[in-house]
């Protein structure tokens, strides 16, 4: 049972949405229509020995996390943030100084992102840390891109670089790409046809584009900008990057295809193709060879 | 460690926050400004063996509970839903068969109080089943009822029974008191000082009440309103009766001190009175003997 086919078989029957439902579950963010306004929401869980380690990781580093995968989604959306709310289920030995310090380094954080925490709930158990973050966000002047609206001929480009998050500590130490998203999605010239943040990896995540997209996408693996020496399998299937993911028009970028917006380097990596059945995602090696990425044989872990 | 201690802890070194925060942690639901419009939001969790028993409760009881403890915060600000998001860590063995049903009842229940649905996560994990319900409401032409606001000379009234909910199955089954807050809080005459929902027991709420509006409350043991012969110290000390208890003018209710709105009673259980130094909640019992429910000594378990 994997976690994205459990989410679509929950949204696949929400079909009796009200038209107040602006952009309905399935995308990196929901969003309602509140009289002129949209607000757009999120939830997203971190639980300890899952996507954190408190044995290696500092309560600074864990409450920092927390918060920012969750700015990651709205900037996935190219969304300003508004609030946050959070939940803690705390191990019955916590205890309140360590738990003060988590707080606070989620509340600092969510405030250093102009995101205040407004509410949360606590409870004591006997289970492992877990916990949520849940975020607001407007679209303040620019209308949210989603993970659909992907064309064929469009140019496939990722912020900054992939693999290895999790061995060299940039999943507590990213910045999730919200000003990037917005300087790009306010020109029509540059703005992105659909976008995601990488979490679960680029393969799934551009199979996710795809999915909402109907598109097929080819990327190339001599185009991939790896982080500290991942190989091609670790750039592809590693997740954590949270890295902006995107396709636009070949226009936008212009060439030879690198691009830098506010000092981060934008990479084109591949193109956006007519789908003919399902959507597909595959790689071209530099050996020539081309990978089926959505075959689970190809897998790395 | 207890939890309310705790988040006080949280919420006191929140001091920073921005303006457009209209209601700061630490009441029901908090809410910020977009536009014109106010959005309150709010957040709970709900563990197995905490607050519900998958061993007795049906997974169709589980999700409507995730789902309307929170819409009981929405009544407690005299909000009107809006939408809701949702997480689930799910025990490994769970299955989708199960999940769908519990996602079903979550959806299928906030869908019944027009607050669809808009997002969520789900994890798979070694633990119990931990839920997260975050709900999204606006004042919808009602000014929020925040828990502070309480005057002495106020008349404490409280709707529906009390004591008794996880024995009785009520927990389950509770009707949220959204409708009967906005009728009560849209008219000045009736509208509460200050309301809370009765999620901790009568008389830990009424103290966050007394604590947050600055007065002492006084009530009487012939005037609770016991749910199937539940006694003084369960209607005071037991939990989860998601009911309104709130701080209105003596004017509003008229005499003899029963009301009743939308079929269901509102019963006038005592007095807010002037708070010497720390604000006190003392009950007055049949046999005349006066104790005091801040005591950790009176409790009932």
């Amino acid at each position: 049972m994997r976690e994205f086919v459990l989410l679509n078989n929950i949204y696949q029957s929400n079909n009796r949405l009200p038209a107040t439902v602006t952009i309905p579950p399935g995308d990196d963010m929901g969003a309602i229509q509140i009289g002129d306004d949209q607000v757009l929401a999120a939830v997203d869980q971190l639980i300890d020995q899952v996507h954190v380690d408190l044995h290696k990781h500092t309560l600074a580093q864990v409450g920092r996390k927390a918060v920012t995968r969750n700015l990651s989604d709205i900037a996935a959306m190219a969304g300003q943030p508004l609030c946050a709310l959070a939940t803690a289920a705390l191990p019955r030995d916590f205890g309140s100084d360590r738990s003060d310090e988590l707080f606070t380094a989620m509340r600092d954080t969510a405030a250093s992102y102009g995101c205040p925490l407004i509410g949360g709930d606590v409870s004591i158990w006997d289970g492992p840390l877990h916990l949520t973050v849940t975020v607001l966000a407007t679209p303040a002047g620019i209308d949210p891109v989603k993970r659909s609206g992907g064309k064929p001929g469009d140019v496939i480009c990722v912020t900054g670089k992939l693999g290895k998050s999790y061995p060299t500590d940039h999943h507590l130490t990213f910045e999730p790409r919200l000003d990037i998203a917005r300087a790009i999605a306010q020109y029509p010239a540059t703005r992105p046809h659909c976008m995601i943040d990488i979490s679960d990896g680029l393969a799934r995540d551009l199979g996710h584009l795809c999915e909402m997209s109907n598109v097929s996408a080819v990327i190339e693996q001599s185009k991939l900008p790896c982080r500290d020496n991942a190989n091609w399998q670790q750039a592809v299937g590693d997740g954590e990057d949270y890295e902006l993911l995107f396709a636009t028009d070949h226009a936008a970028i212009g060439s030879p295809g690198t691009w830098e917006v506010m000092g981060v380097p934008i990479t084109v990596i591949g193109r956006m193709v007519k789908s003919d059945n399902q959507p597909t995602v595959k790689i071209k090696l530099v050996d020539g060879n081309i990978v089926d990425l959505n075959d689970q044989g190809w897998e790395h872990h």
